[in-house]
């Protein structure tokens, strides 16, 4: 297996996706919020680019659908939701599509849905989409969303324990990026906590009165499901820790 | 020769000091405005905590003192030089001395002056200060200012380029923190231009119309003065490629 690490969205274009499975990271907080919403059990959560997408896509799809989205940290005026993974419940989301776009997360989940096959991580699910990104047997590209361009420790962070996750189960070939996601994996991976700390966006987000958001999404798999792409959105896969890929979590079609 | 890395401030408190030789890095744009001043041929700089230890500072030396400093990438208000290295000049602190204070770097600087020697690096001199490291023999311990209490990346790929250089030499025992600023220092150090994408306080300075000295500060090698402390100030000492430490390039005392 090749594994590839995007390090922040400079390095998109050049990700190979052809033929591959893609995980698209964005820690801090729109792929925190996609596991938390797909663990509410929502029906799916659709990625667009800005909130003129969003409207759009919410008129189309009917009254059930449900607006979240955010720019620099703060809730879309006029939206049903922000994208604080708190506000994703079984009241808010569960059986309903979510729309969703966000200052950094929804652009790599977009490009991300370009390979053959993609789903989201985080920390909270980390061990779950790395499951899941083996299950598919291709080789992997990851996204890591970074912050408004620039890279984000968070997201390389996670992005090193998917590759410790995905080397620890055979021969795998590892890009640079993947080698240097990597180590910063192993370097933070035991001490997710420093993150808190030692990420210039984890900090600007708790000086904005987001830290119990920072706090939640800084935990290791506290979740086992993955947001698998499919059809235009992605819909709640739960994996098993015995690697196979099981039925979803709530009922829906 | 063991080498230990802090990538932020906040592992300052656990990096070993006693009995070893400590650089302290702020690429964006302490150090670098240190070297800068170093090759114009400032006599000493002296770092110090705030303005008013400054001006104090400026108060007891004399007249001849420039005062120079910056608070979240603006400078100083009634200092005659911020911190951008294009304003160290011979004609500005030429044969004088400088007292400097920053929002990270003189925190990195004061505390890397606590080892048995301390010199500063930065990209633009990251070479000769290896070679400096190496000549004085000792164990390694290197300090990223980093950015209001958060990792900085274009310090911490500076920190991975000195410790390439330093385990170069001969048998390497690297500190985690080590290893995890070489894989960096060996992902970003052929392409240094990334680094003003990647870094969001690359972006952030560029931003404050400060682009000039982002692509300044992230060139390498352009220099090989390096600061080291003595008397309570960093001293410009030129360091060949020889690896031997020659005279300062200035006549001072």
């Amino acid at each position: 297996m090749r594994v590839h690490v995007a390090l922040s969205p400079a390095e998109f274009p050049e990700a190979p996706l052809s033929g591959r499975t893609a995980l698209a990271i964005d820690v801090l907080r729109a792929t925190s919020a996609a596991v938390a919403a797909c663990e509410a059990g929502c029906h799916r959560l659709v990625a667009v680019a800005d909130a003129e997408a969003a409207e759009a896509f919410a008129a189309a799809d009917g009254a059930d659908t449900v607006r979240a989205g955010e720019r620099g940290g703060e809730p879309l005026t006029g939206f049903d939701l922000g994208n604080s993974p708190a506000e994703f419940t079984a009241e808010s989301v569960g059986r309903r599509t979510v729309v969703l776009t966000t200052t950094n997360g929804t652009a790599a989940m977009l490009a991300a849905s370009g390979a053959a096959a993609a789903g989201l991580a985080a920390l909270t699910n980390v061990s779950a989409a790395a499951r899941w990104a083996l299950a598919e047997g291709r080789d992997v590209s990851i996204l890591c969303a970074g912050d408004s361009g620039a890279l984000s420790l968070e997201d390389v962070v996670c992005a090193g324990l998917l590759v410790a996750h995905l080397s620890g189960s055979g021969v795998t070939t590892l890009s640079e990026g993947a080698a240097t996601a990597l180590a910063l994996g192993r370097y933070y991976g035991g001490r997710l906590d420093r993150l808190a700390e030692a990420s210039p966006w984890a900090r600007r987000l708790a000086r904005q009165g987001r830290g119990a958001d920072v706090a939640a999404c800084l935990r290791a798999d506290v979740s086992d499901v993955v947001p698998v792409f499919a059809a235009g959105g992605f819909v709640p896969q739960r994996v098993a820790s015995s690697g196979l890929a099981v039925a979803r979590p709530e009922g829906g079609s």
